[in-house]
């Protein structure tokens, strides 16, 4: 599978889901806990999966398991928006602020990319579970690229 | 097992590991992936280990690893402070910066309290490769407490 | 000047604008620099105007002086939306992104509360230069209430 | 005025002093708010004084006033450690904790640069009321520099 460097961006999500599958082999070695719903330009929305070891006892949604399918969101959205270069880009930074204890449910998660640069790009990702409108978790990161 | 209200304060590290088994029965589930080093009065340190699940292609250890240990470590320094009432604090922010790209090694967290009220703590938290002195990352988290 | 608890909330902007003069009487002390645009349930827009001292060498708009709208803003939003008693809202955390190096010019910021409790309000802002839609600078902001 | 960039660094706190106030003509406009205590390799204190425009109603130090103190002494810092080309850095994150409220006392600003890159800095400062050991604020901030 090769989306090379002549496909038309945005990408969709299959390809986006084909350079992932490509590039990190053993992603879903535990079982796939996180489905790409939609990607777009600057954006993309992501699923995670109430599987057992994203669950603490209380049937919460873990923390990591939050900060997880933000950190992986604005990934998604950078390869939609660049295509293949946007593999390397490495997380700076990431702010996360928890609203309100998720119940073991689906997460959504929806990214918007704020700014794109040709070094670092900033992203904004809300957190909810689905089917409810009360946000669940906040958050926004910085990316280093190395785009040419 | 049990510490009880009348446990002398701080715990030691079998005392918080056992309250942590006791209450998050499977959170081990996966395989052991962090070790509690030592504990103290508003602090603690905590072992990431390199094992399959934390590990990204190319060999380094993945973000949500890190992110976990940084804010488990804070957890870990909270129930040594304060003994079992500890145990109800929940993560509300969590900012993370990650400062260079570590090896597929054991990454040492070292968690400081640097204020603790009624209703919250504020904690620093740094990470670094086992006998290496460069920081890997640092995070900075508040928890919100329910202390009577 | 009041406007009691039977206001009818939101609160206009002549009545935000009017708590604030009453409880801060020297706020405008060096020079009136920030104008309420508009104000809404859980939002609110205020102006930077780019007066002396909120300009650094090089023309651009001083980093304090967009921390100072970005907060001052929130602040706005949380008295439109719950009247009087949000006077005594404090600040607990507010991270700042700068993204674009502001024009000498007058600094529109956007608020948004996004979620709104008892003790804790969180809140979104967006910063841009008048008339330009880049995003100088994007905050995030926790603020402890102390709502009955 | 001239450190040149065969100054012996780290600078003194006179060279710092002296380059700011070379490049930064108008920044004491309204009356000088902040003292350089002390700067050293990856180091610096300053002491925010608590003039009148520093001051919120109810005697408190303002939050943009403990912000600029937090972000100047960073950039102080990296003045002494880099010298002039340091001059440059801007601020590109910065995350503020407000931990205690504090009294219309002298604040003091303790930065420590915890990484330094050719292209980016990260610092942690602490701030204190003069004469107490009780943390008033904490914050973590990135910088972009353009060393060659």
């Amino acid at each position: 599978m090769s989306t090379g460097t002549n496909a038309t961006l945005p990408l969709t999500v299959a390809q986006v889901r084909g350079l992932i599958d490509e590039h990190f082999p053993g992603i879903d070695a535990g079982g796939r806990s996180i489905e790409l719903e939609s990607v777009g330009h600057m954006t993309a929305s992501c699923r995670l999966l109430p599987i057992e070891r994203n669950i603490r006892p209380g049937g919460t949604i873990s923390g990591p398991a939050l900060f997880m399918v933000a950190d992986f969101t604005i990934y998604v959205a950078l390869i939609a928006t660049l295509g293949e270069p946007a593999l390397a880009a490495v997380t700076s930074n990431l702010n996360i602020n928890f609203l309100s204890r998720p119940e073991p449910r689906d997460v959504i998660a929806n990214a918007q990319i704020l700014r794109l640069g040709r070094r670092m790009a900033f992203a904004d990702v809300r957190l909810f579970s689905a089917g409810h409108t009360e946000l669940l978790a906040q958050a926004t990161s910085s990316y280093a690229l190395r785009l040419k």
